[in-house]
């Protein structure tokens, strides 16, 4: 077998890895859409053999031999091929998959299975201590998933890494850290003002069918492809894709509250685009699969912030709500409505949280889960811990157990690694929207106007396109010439809220 | 391995296989409901991937092995036990698998799947010259097929056991035959009264959004469990499961006309209800899966017609129908609306035939059918002998082919053997039907109350939860003592339509 043989060969293979695992998609979409109440059960069945045959796959020793071939042959020397792409990224998800043993992987599906339901508990009871052990029992096992992948620096890289392939924990802590230096008097500055705008708008009767024709008429407008996606209703709002043509994107609606509808919605269509914009041709391959967590939810951010947030946006887009919603929307000028939905008010509840509030929020995780990781936090000092980072960041101590250490279904699910992403896209988000102006020009202009794909093919160009050819930061530096940083984020909260307060 | 051991293996193997397909079922539930138009390529990959990975499962020569130990093993030799079920339909549908070569297979996939696509659009030009050497090319393989799989009397019955398993072609022209001659006067008889029922209410102003309340009140009334199953639109309704506890059934509205989707809901929930009725902890195993495709007919055509076009039925449902429909029905009786649902008017398409005309339009295509395969009729000479069997029969000549014998997918699909058990599941409803009323008692009364469960739980009792464990003869015979028959069938139709038609 020569080594182009070979490459068809991997190829073929990940590729029919690839049609099991956007099955699954399926299964778990149609989980949280479809399923008659009795079904679950059998669904859980189904996603488990078929998780079976995708895990039998992905640590093939076949596999691993071809990648062994294919990482010294000719036809990867070339870094920027699709070829090292593929094979390099291939073999990095190899080596770790093969390392944890079948064991643990089986004795932490186990445990956050159970555990996810005794964290429904114990939220619903604001019972911290009934939910302590099995936290302990997670943190122990993702401990030893961490040692078992292995790591350089410190324990928390090998679980970062799962979804922010080639992030440090270090450089993590350096730029959330010196966000959170800037974010705080931000906010206390807003806090501060005079001048402050209500809300109370978007609290008034939001009929959901005005909602959904609105929200789609939205999505389609900005770029989401109908042809090759949908929107449907759930209770937690998700993004999947079932296959290279067939994303689809999942919100819902709150009859006495506009934001959740229809902020939700674009924030899906950001993942939805990004997905969308993925090399079709590659689909099951690094090179049309996302870059990483961060750079995926810095789409969506982009979409749902910096262009759904603008008043440019709500110049086109203010006259058609107001046809949807008239009777919500009669006393309102497109001003008005653009100060209700930049209004910045600390509160409890992360999911809840404005724009600027919101990475505090994710600061304080990434913090915590990082120290439980790394031996330094313990699951029984972790309460008194979240409470006075919450007290310190944002001047608030949850008054219990449920609006504060319980809130987050993450870490009952053995997702440590997967919060700092969310701030990390927010942090990608406006210095790739920067890089877009700087090369497209003033987008606002076309916004105005209703166009977003000059915008859109710029980040097909520059972000979709590129599959997992570079790591996020790698990536982030080439399109923006920049490390990441805070200064972009914060410049344009600045810009953005600061008027509407009157600073 | 004692047989125990190997009976749990097989039963083991058998189940997995049967996620598989269940998970197959939801991607086609799924191309039928919710598709984007793009995915459709993608899709058929996934299909055809995972179609693959369960003919791998269901030739596995380990699997073989295990099935011909079992049938020799104590375990078996009960033959009524649920282990001999389980062995004897497993091998034999192994014996058959296997005896077809994969490259036959592979070229039937091909012919069909191309072939849909030549059909449609020699339906839609009325082109039969342009179809006839599909047809010709499937026919042959079909033969090959029914060669490979292997015969005693004739070739048509190899392919017919794939839907009737153990019928012959023999007993079933002898009752179709017998059938016929009954239903011609019978018909003619009902074409030369004079006093003549309007259908023209039928075709009123039935809105959508109604006709979607009604038909899910009278599914769910007649006992379909929606806590485990599904109600949608499609073009093409059918019912499938894709699990224990979770079937779907799917149905087309026309707003001018009430019968497709209310009729045609009753019909799926018929079918739905068999699917609930299995024994859900047999699930994938020949013992909690249908008889056959007779007996699943049966199901559907005892809700829909012997149920759901009685006077007693509409006793109970025709004043709800009212509340949905008032514009239409307010002129309108029970006794005027039951006789508009129970007329007879021969016709040219099969899917829009009356109750007593559909069995001849059956008749026709399965002695067609039948001669195809054992050579006895050329694909050139097919559309001569169509038109001559409708004349004889139905008294009516097709003016087109697209109205005429290019009016089914079946046979650009290889669907040969399929048309007749749509009679035969007319003959055994009436057997069933006429069972339950001398055990149960009167059925009338209770269905005038709007009680069906006694009906139903005899359905479960004797049809659904028997599974495979025998033959739809042999189940027939048992539930009904009879052998299978017309006569109940011409007697259920002559007591319901004669007094319609004042004869």
């Amino acid at each position: 077998m020569d080594d182009q043989t070979r490459y068809e060969n991997l190829c073929q293979r990940v590729r029919e890895t690839a049609l099991l695992q956007s099955t699954s998609a399926l299964l778990e979409w149609d989980q949280q859409t479809n399923l008659p109440s009795q079904a679950d059960d059998y669904r859980c069945q189904q996603l488990t053999f078929l998780a079976g045959e995708v895990h039998r796959r992905r640590t093939d020793p076949e596999l691993g031999e071809l990648l062994n071939q294919l990482s010294d042959s000719p036809l990867t020397e070339d870094p920027e091929s699709d070829q090292a792409a593929v094979v390099s990224n291939l073999k990095r998800e190899f080596d770790k998959d093969v390392r944890v043993p079948a064991q643990l992987v089986e004795e932490i599906t186990k445990a956050t299975s159970a555990g996810h339901n005794i964290w429904v508990q114990a939220r619903k009871q604001n019972d911290y201590a009934s939910f302590a052990p099995t936290l302990s029992n997670i943190v122990d096992l993702m401990q030893q998933k961490a040692d078992a992948v292995g790591y350089e620096d410190c324990r928390y890289d090998a679980l970062l890494d799962e979804y922010e392939p080639g992030a440090k924990t270090a450089d993590v802590t350096k730029v959330l850290e010196a966000l959170r230096i800037e974010l705080v008097p931000l906010i206390e500055k807003i806090a501060g003002s005079e001048n402050r705008p209500s809300s109370e708008v978007l609290h008034r009767n939001f009929p959901v069918d005005a909602q959904k024709a609105f929200a789609k008429y939205a999505s389609e407008q900005i770029g989401f492809d109908y042809a090759r996606g949908r929107l449907d209703e759930t209770h937690h709002p998700f993004c999947t894709e079932i296959g290279p043509n067939d994303c689809r994107i999942l919100t819902r609606y709150d009859s006495s509250f506009f934001n959740s509808g229809f902020f939700g919605t674009l924030h899906e269509a950001g993942h939805g685009m990004y997905e969308q914009g993925l090399r079709s041709d590659q689909y099951g391959l690094p090179t049309g699969k996302y870059c990483s967590l961060g750079i995926h939810e810095s789409q969506s951010r982009l979409w749902e912030n910096l262009v759904g947030r603008s008043s440019a946006f709500w110049k086109f887009f203010f006259p058609v709500a107001q046809q949807h919603f008239p009777d919500a929307l009669n006393d309102q000028t497109v001003d008005s409505f653009c100060a209700s939905i930049n209004t910045v008010q600390p509160s409890l509840i992360r999911v809840e949280a404005d724009e600027a509030t919101y990475n505090l929020h994710i600061i304080i995780r990434f913090e915590l889960e990082r120290d439980l990781i790394d031996g330094k936090l313990s699951v029984e000092d972790l309460p008194d811990a979240w409470n006075s980072k919450y007290e310190s960041s944002l001047g608030i101590t949850p008054p219990s157990f449920s609006d504060g250490v319980l809130q987050d279904v993450h870490w009952s699910a053995g997702l440590f690694g997967y919060f700092p992403t969310y701030s990390l896209g927010n942090l990608y988000a406006s210095q790739f929207f920067a890089s877009a102006e700087k090369e497209v020009g003033d987008l606002g202009v076309l916004f105005a106007k209703g166009e977003f794909s000059d915008l859109k093919l710029w980040l097909n160009d520059h972000v979709h396109r590129q599959g997992q050819k570079y790591s996020s930061a790698q990536l982030g530096k080439r399109v923006t010439g920049l490390d990441l940083s805070h200064e972009s984020l914060i410049a344009d909260l600045q810009s953005r809220l600061y008027p509407v307060y009157g600073l």
